[in-house]
């Protein structure tokens, strides 16, 4: 089928723009957005259920641009169909504050459904969001009432698909049978260093039939048509369907097309002349014509789609009003009115229980009664499932019917991959639905690093169990022992860190991590028992630091002379060098910091109050010792060497990790 | 073929000594060495040509135990073959000090090729081995003398497989036709989670024809003969192999063979005196039947396959005496007797030139004179060549023949592929015979931070060029804007981090991380131009942190009053606050601090002599704050939230990187 000339408008429409504004900026990508320009008329233009006047409506396609370095494709798309986006957002492309940042950036453009530009995961995120959906539809549709049927579209370029996590994630697709998820492959040969031929010889194609997908190989993407039919076709597979499109990078640009040159910079003032010349395109630079916008305008089309799911809703609701009331809720991301009390009783009970457990075990107390009263919490483990202990009674694992449709199940074998699982997450929150949790020992943070990033940049409640916290794993030795990562992922801005000290931390910092609307959480938690501490408050523990022991609860009358500051399973070591101290009449404060993050968040008194000026400071972690020092530390007991294979116990006492070296460190500052 | 009676003996000594290992230390991971017993019979029986007196004989063929907690295998083979591990060892497994740690670590026990155990970097370790005999095979042989010519094997479980990693790495070798190199896959069908069906359905042959291998599927992995066949087949191949090997997790446990069970728990007294019962193994633990051990024994074989190599080297020596000598610096590891010159001119001329330019061109500029004179030098990047400028007029980029040879080319187009790079990196350190260098934006360091920290682990002399450092990098954005980076690096212990301010100080940093033979360097560079900074003396570079500019090159003649302390691209903001500052009669010395990890290792006599007592110090870096208080800074003035999508000039004074704001905060610091 020929291209019709409309589509030829349409498609010109999004390289002039596309040329046009990263030339303004100097900057910027338009050899994908010229690439892609007739797969986009295909997909936005015939198939993407979307309202430009309603991004967030719920029964929308979501839509990823995974190859987000070609940001002017979805500004122009979303400028041309009629979102909020005016022509002088895109003239501002990448200036500050514009609503055109170089990469996608969600919460910044209406329209974009997540951040791209790292490869590898907007495709991965679109995983999480079709998984969302498979999930939601086996919870809230019923028969004749499908308020959850939506498609997510992701475009991607060879970088994705060298890129590491795409492995991870399309092989869980595959597995998941992820039918409404739809890739399209933008094939243009062309990375970065040039051809790709010599570094990429993968046959995409048979490496997707490997995972299980359906695979439609060999379509012209400069042929809408053949695109849309491709799109048709995917529709109705039972199975993720990956397009894989033959293109040519910068199409249109007679000196630019099919290099490298075209990828990543202004085509320059002239090639923009021959450009136009070649594609007869008349217009000046951010002029599209009436014609061009009317092709694209999709507001009326977008509001009578929302409209109709509108009154299919109001149908639903009318049939089922609690489901429909809880599918608001859940789609809001609010939590159930009954929250405050769970949360408070879940903390009273692990308070007054007191037990000596390990805090994974304490994680799993608390999300036993965390899972049962909200159902959008949704676990999940990369393989390690029974040494994060992240499953409970409430969520049996997900696993596919015999039609391919959820089993109802809430969490999630991963496999091993960490990463996948990180930004399957992140596509999960964005969707909506869903609070998802996911757990690993704390050194595979490493591995998913980035995703976590993403999800503090992108403002997502997102929830890692991150167990094996330290040397205290033990035998499996320096491989396996986080060191460092704590105080690494306390560097991720807008991430909150926890590591609890016992029970009662532990669901403290659970309950906090879900009422966290806006931003992710780390859960630092330990392989190994550690004791109950008592607490004169269990408020003060969501102020992330407090007072846990003054002088006075080893019988000394006497104010305190230092403070020790200790986290996670060093805080029996302060309490123990606390009571040696206090036999030889030295009055100490010991300080519980489960979170940095959150303490560092606190009013100017708060602080003050916890951490008293002119109070000497020592503080003990099982980990590197250069996070301590911004308190003002007179000393850290730490570790800043790798670990060593050996059972918990001996590496503590190794490694000087010792109630005797608390005190005796604390006796040097004093005597300092 | 039925497996031979002695082939039974042979595995079974494996499984026996894993077991009981594994039940005397109450911890491990029996399964993978009783499932791949067989598999081990016919490798290390059959194929592998090693030397059990000198494991570090060049010629030998390397092995590779990526499903590294399946360690006992390892620690048996090395054991049973008479390497330099006696059965005190293996009494000892995973106890503090032994030379049998939770994992396998390579510097800990002979014959440990590489540190195993975070999934999928082991066989990603091994495409660097398999590109490293290709390479030197090139450089080295001659007609008649293949004096390079071995084989890299390597084990892997279903985890590996699941990993991304293994795609990025398993496609390059795909690319790179590594036809040397033979994977064994231990197709158990089991992970931690149980059995993968529901989350791996890879259709792993596929797969890896998709990425141009010669696979050999359905292979019984209890079969000896069938797996020699196999392994035999693959050597004749001009792509590397895979051979699937269907195996029983646990094989030879009457009850807990082919669950996941078997993976990671001892098997108990019980169920390892019924396993010796099926087994047929009547020997008490940690006994091995004599006439075991001679089957497995390959001292006398192994003697005479180095003593035939080095007669072989002899002749090649007598022909080529250069090359041997040059072959046997390089697998060494020594730099050439003309290096200290080398750099030395190097650094000077830099310092001569005072060019104002990136540091990143300030980089390729060292490497071009580092390349010309160090063969070993062997660059790359992730797809960011032209961005990393890792490519010098020395290094054309590697490229096959067509007989698939390497085309004798040192920069290698890694793809995107950043965590891929990082460990085949490590893999080419690992093997000898090269310094490994690879680019990517610093961003992306998070992408392959766990393979950074296993090169610290294992002390390789790795280095890392990671370009676009800060916010300074502009228009792309937050997604790609370093923000936490540097200060996370700093945090991996045994890495050394460069962010130097000119075009001298990144000639030392490059000179300093070649020098650094067991530990690797990390070196954060700037995308935009930083004028060069006059120095004293240049021998202080190297200390990490120095003084650069006295109250006196600002035509103070008073003492400093304070100490502004800076890194790579805050330099220049700190000489001109310097400058400001003078004008209204504060004198201020300017600390330019371009590696805080070398810094921190010089003696207290130089750090106070930099740092003096008493004399306020006020820090400056593109980054966040967290990692500067360990200095005792009574400000830092840094950035802890994301960046923006602007021109780099408008962000720097967007987040107040401006001179006038350091003069500012030093004046508020003195002022009390």
């Amino acid at each position: 089928m020929a291209t019709q000339p409309s589509t030829t408008l349409m498609a010109n429409a999004i390289r002039a723009l596309a040329m046009d504004a990263v030339q303004q900026a100097n900057s910027g990508h338009p050899g994908a957005p010229m690439g892609m320009a007739e797969i986009a008329v295909a997909l936005w233009g015939r198939h993407l259920r979307h309202n430009p006047a309603n991004p967030h409506w719920p029964g929308r396609d979501r839509f990823v641009l995974s190859n987000g370095h070609g940001s002017m494709l979805i500004y122009a798309l979303l400028h041309l169909t009629g979102y909020d986006l005016p022509m002088s957002e895109l003239r501002n492309f990448r200036q500050l504050h514009s609503k055109t940042p170089g990469h996608p950036e969600v919460g910044i453009t209406p329209g974009v459904e997540t951040t791209t530009g790292p490869l590898g995961q907007g495709v991965t995120n679109a995983v999480g969001m079709a998984l969302a959906e498979k999930l939601l539809a086996r919870e809230f549709n019923r028969d004749g009432h499908a308020i959850v049927d939506h498609f997510t579209y992701v475009f991607l370029g060879d970088g994705c698909l060298m890129e590491g996590i795409s492995h991870e994630a399309c092989a869980l697709a595959g597995a998941w049978k992820l039918n409404k998820l739809i890739a399209l492959y933008d094939d243009n040969g062309i990375s970065i260093d040039g051809k790709v031929a010599p570094w990429f010889i993968d046959d995409t194609p048979r490496r997707f039939e490997a995972y299980g997908w359906n695979v439609i190989p060999g379509v012209d993407g400069h042929d809408v048509d053949a695109v849309d039919a491709a799109i048709a076709q995917a529709k109705k597979s039972d199975k993720p369907t990956i397009i894989c499109c033959k293109t040519n990078i910068g199409q249109g640009s007679p000196n630019r097309a099919g290099t490298a040159k075209a990828h990543g910079e202004a085509l320059g003032a002239e090639e923009i002349k021959l450009t136009r010349a070649a594609l007869g395109w008349t217009h000046e630079a951010f002029v599209i014509p009436a014609e061009a916008y009317s092709q694209w305008d999709a507001k009326a089309s977008g509001a009578a789609l929302e409209a109709s799911w509108n009154s299919a809703f109001d149908a639903y609701q009318a049939a089922f009003p609690d489901l429909a009331g809880e599918f608001s809720r859940r789609t809001k991301g609010e939590l159930p009115a009954s929250w405050a009390q769970t949360a408070a009783e879940a903390i009273a009970a692990a308070n007054a229980k007191a037990e000596t457990v390990a805090t994974r075990k304490a994680s799993q107390i608390a999300l036993e009664a965390f899972t049962k009263a909200l159902p959008e919490l949704l676990g999940g483990s990369a393989d390690l499932t029974g040494s994060n202990l992240t499953n409970t009674s409430s969520t049996p694992a997900f696993r596919l019917e015999a039609d391919g449709s959820s089993n109802g199940g809430r969490h999630i074998n991963y496999g091993v991959r960490e990463f996948g699982m990180a930004a399957i997450m992140n596509g999960l929150a964005l969707h909506g639905g869903f609070i998802p949790y996911g757990g690993t020992f704390l050194t595979f943070s490493d591995y998913s690093r980035n995703a976590i990033r993403m999800a503090a940049l992108m403002k997502q409640r997102v929830i890692h169990v991150f167990t094996h916290d330290s040397i205290g794993l033990g035998e499996d030795g320096p491989t396996h022992q986080s060191v460092e990562h704590a105080a690494a992922l306390r560097l991720i801005p807008g991430l909150d860190v926890w590591r609890p000290a016992d029970t009662a931390e532990t669901a403290v910092a659970w309950a906090r991590a879900i009422e966290s609307k806006d931003r992710p959480t780390a859960l630092l938690l330990s392989r190994q028992n550690l004791p109950y501490a008592p607490k004169a408050s269990l408020d003060d523990v969501s102020r992330g630091g407090y007072v846990l022991a003054e002088p006075a609860e080893v019988g000394l009358k006497k104010k305190a002379q230092a403070v020790i500051i200790a986290t996670g399973s060093e805080v029996q070591l302060a309490l123990h060098a606390q009571q040696q101290l206090a036999v030889q009449g030295i009055a100490v404060r010991v300080v519980s910091m489960p979170s940095t993050t959150v303490f560092d968040r606190q009013d100017a008194a708060w602080k003050k109050a916890v951490l008293p000026a002119g109070l000497p400071r020592v503080a003990v972690e099982a980990g590197v010792t250069a996070g301590w020092w911004k308190y003002g530390c007179a000393a850290v007991i730490g570790i800043d060497t790798y670990g060593e294979s050996a059972p918990a116990g001996v590496l503590f006492k190794h490694f000087h990790f010792t109630a005797e070296n608390v005190a005796a460190t604390v006796q040097t500052v004093l005597q300092g």
